[in-house]
């Protein structure tokens, strides 16, 4: 398995390839709440802290250190976690339409019940068949801070039309 | 590099572990564009399709299908798109606070030109120090489809308050 892609230019007409290395979903949470999410996510996925920087300025009378980002592992895959200064501009606040973070696992239901211990809310049962994963159980929690998990057997690979669907 | 994690249950009280093997965002769009924003993100960041699933359902007089999922490889991660149908309950389309993507790689600059060239728009220039990427040179850019993705140097472990902030 490469850990990097070459994003040639020959297609669109640029000369340089540019080098991917990391992809990493950076979640931004009410202000003051990353701490408490950084917690929420090592017990309802087991997820380990691997880095954390505070905000370096701030003013006197904001008592509370703001996380600029904390860094959570998950296997080889890292998220982010930070905390959303009040005065942030909408683009962070409303992007794009929607997403969810699909975890595959050989144990949904397991997984499942796990992050509901934790704190996180079921929507509806698991079930069989899922775009997102492409066959295989799906279960699908929301956490306390709004973002949805999609909790999934390991995807794989299917022609069109093969995958059930389940309403999102 | 491990490509899992336990999620071990000593932590919370429950006996069973639970292994993640993939996490993978999965990015929803305005019903009916999700192949072009595929094709989009084939250019603006080299990445490579993988494998797609259709809505197997759609009604007569619906002419447009509809991409359940499509998923896309960075390297050795990958992301999801996928049509949001229109009758798709809010959770979906208001999950969390807010939530950008964060791609690391040594070419900041050619990164943001490339996505810009593609049909990107910039948010300011590529500046020094941030949070997310913990020091380093990092861009960011609005997709067509509403999604922010940072485009930073590789993380770099460091101490709390070293990484310098830009505003988010």
């Amino acid at each position: 398995m490469s850990l990097e892609v070459q994003n040639g230019g020959a297609e669109n007409g640029t000369s340089k390839a540019v080098v991917f290395s990391a992809v990493k979903p950076q979640l931004f949470v009410e202000v003051g709440k990353a701490n408490e999410a950084v917690q929420f996510y090592k017990s309802a996925f087991g997820a380990a802290e691997v880095s954390r920087s505070m905000h370096p300025k701030r003013k006197a009378d904001q008592e509370l250190p703001l996380v600029l980002s904390a860094e959570l592992e998950l296997g080889s895959y890292a998220f982010l976690v930070s905390d959303l200064p009040n005065d942030s501009p909408a683009p962070v606040k409303t992007s794009g339409t929607g997403f969810v973070i699909c975890l595959e696992t050989e144990d949904v239901e397991a997984a499942v019940t796990k992050a509901v211990n934790a704190g996180a809310v079921a929507e509806g049962e698991v079930v069989e068949g899922d775009g997102a994963c492409c066959g295989g159980r799906v279960g699908k929690v929301k956490d306390p801070y709004g973002f949805v998990w999609m909790i999934c057997s390991p995807a794989k690979k299917c022609a069109d039309g093969e995958a059930g669907a389940i309403p999102i």
